[in-house]
């Protein structure tokens, strides 16, 4: 006779429905929030994880991403795919899931969608490099791309630093007019401009979050002026960045993993010997962050593994509290370890 | 207002509910014959696989992996974890499951539990190698090892070779009780024996596939005669043998992928360039197989990533012929996909 799998084979998964009921639940400002103080959490416990970089598996259509880490508790890792004429198709360009284990057991305990939480996460992490490199009290912040990632960095940059004023631009006019209603109606004083320069002019905050571009030129070096942070989101594959390399002279750059970044990210246009600082030392206090009012910051984002795993850490507690879930047969459990084949005889109709 | 997600944001997930009842409803015998013949086709086309070793993330108590592999159509990984302790907690030591996506738009289209399915291709596996290297008509395989593995193994070897007799040996005798009884119930004839040697004698085919042994000798060079063909199952990683190294030296040795035999399987105790043939060379006819009646062949089995892949191209397709499955809300699927905070804003309550 069949009997139903124990507990030990239930695996919860939060599904896109159940991430955004949890974000409507918390409430985004608040979700944001935690998250980056989550993600700045396990920055701090850099040296514990064992980093690697991404596993791709590239094709003319795009990539698919495998992104693990682990520390001695927790093993997380991503599913992410990237392809960008997908949108053409009526798919997403980018859609990705993940799962976070138990190191001990090496058993899975959340199954999540993370196309919605990586816009968080990305967004979050933003903020914390923001909170730790801008000069204080920002109060205006340029967008350059106006797509996917857009509002929820808007977002980010107001619950955790207190920035609502914004000013837009986007070479596709549908995508500012989009993100225009969006964040409007979210309580934001927004100005759509009609050129990135114009875009830039009085902010404090320059994030940069365009797609598709191949060795564009979002930013050029008179557009960047004294004391700016920058934000480059959009730069975060061979072949693809965002900033006039004349502007990474000028800054003074921080990252997340160096191995990974340099090959990803906008300093793939400078000589390997290019100096960078790494984001989770300025958390710590290893090294200095911003030096003066005047300097240029920027945060040369790719996305890394680890704010996956603190994502997945937050939604993992957020189920513990109550959040909703639907637990998912996803791990075989036999009465008797070794009686794999008897749990299925027995499972007969 | 939310609204209900479109087709394309949903994944069918196969349970261990879900996988059992697809065995019963088309029969073990079937899916293991089927399961040989659909692996057997991708290593006949294993030039076109895009391999790289798993990607393992290990931990004093065991090891977590990533086993991805693509061609230009499909994509698959394997999570699969290994932790010899689990079973004093009550827990599996090996637990998996696994993804099958679309190359050309990174959406992934199945989530498997792949615990049970991973012992349905290891014994395929097992009996594809077994059909290619065997001495003609096999009629006793000596089986030593009677954990989870053996009894898929043995109607594998039923299925697609015919054999029905089988000798079996464990130093728990608790294990062979569990697998003589399961085997028997199954019409199989059945000896069990009081040691190893005992067990291959008169044996044409010898499967080892033992558990938590570190450098065990599970056969030793006077334990394997002329002819006999060595399914070695068992030592699948660093530090894990059940040969004598001097049964090597007399055989002729198939393997996997070459890379990640050599440091995983029972050929790890040997030199660098001991020599080996590819299994996937003699099933296109590059390579030869067994040569001769008096031939030592051993399949050095590790497990690698096409096998999964095979595994779940065949699932998807008992999906797709009403297998049955649940649709998960995996992936975010926005009417915009610029619009993802449109979509959440959306699915306010």
């Amino acid at each position: 006779m069949p009997t139903s799998p124990s507990d030990l084979a239930y695996v919860p998964f939060v599904s896109v429905a159940d991430m955004m009921a949890l974000v409507h639940a918390r409430g985004l400002q608040r979700v944001l929030s935690e998250l980056t103080d989550a993600i700045e959490a396990e920055f701090r416990r850099w040296e514990e994880y064992d980093k690697t970089p991404r596993v791709a598996a590239h094709s003319p259509g795009g990539v698919i991403e495998l992104m693990p880490v682990a520390d001695d508790e927790s093993y997380a890792f991503k599913y992410v795919n990237g392809h960008p004429q997908n949108t053409r198709r009526g798919y997403q360009t980018v859609t990705a899931f993940g799962v976070l284990s138990r190191v001990d057991t090496g058993y899975p305990i959340l199954l999540s969608e993370m196309t919605v939480l990586t816009a968080l996460r990305t967004a979050a992490t933003s903020a914390m490099a923001a909170r730790a490199l801008a000069a204080p009290d920002p109060q205006v912040m340029a967008m350059i791309g106006n797509g996917a990632q857009c509002e929820f960095q808007a977002e980010a940059f107001r619950g955790v630093l207190g920035v609502t004023r914004l000013r837009l631009y986007d070479i596709d006019e549908a995508a500012t007019r989009k993100a225009s209603a969006n964040l409007a109606a979210a309580g934001f004083e927004v100005t759509a401009c009609a050129s990135a320069q114009e875009a830039v002019t009085g902010a404090q905050i320059v994030t940069t979050c365009t797609a598709d571009k191949q060795y564009a030129t979002i930013l050029t070096d008179n557009m960047v002026g004294a004391g700016m942070h920058l934000n480059a989101i959009g730069g975060d594959c061979p072949g693809k960045t965002e900033l006039h390399p004349d502007i990474l002279a000028r800054a003074a750059t921080f990252v997340e993993y160096p191995p990974q970044t340099r090959i990803e990210g906008e300093i793939q246009q400078m000589p390997e010997d290019y100096a960078v600082t790494e984001l989770w030392q300025v958390l710590t206090g290893a090294a200095q962050g911003r030096q003066g009012a005047d300097q240029i910051t920027l945060f040369d984002s790719v996305g890394f593994a680890i704010e996956d795993l603190a994502a997945l850490k937050y939604v993992h507690r957020c189920v513990t509290e109550g959040a909703r879930s639907v637990p998912l047969d996803l791990l075989a459990d036999p009465d008797d370890p070794r009686d794999l084949y008897g749990m299925l005889r027995r499972a007969a109709p």
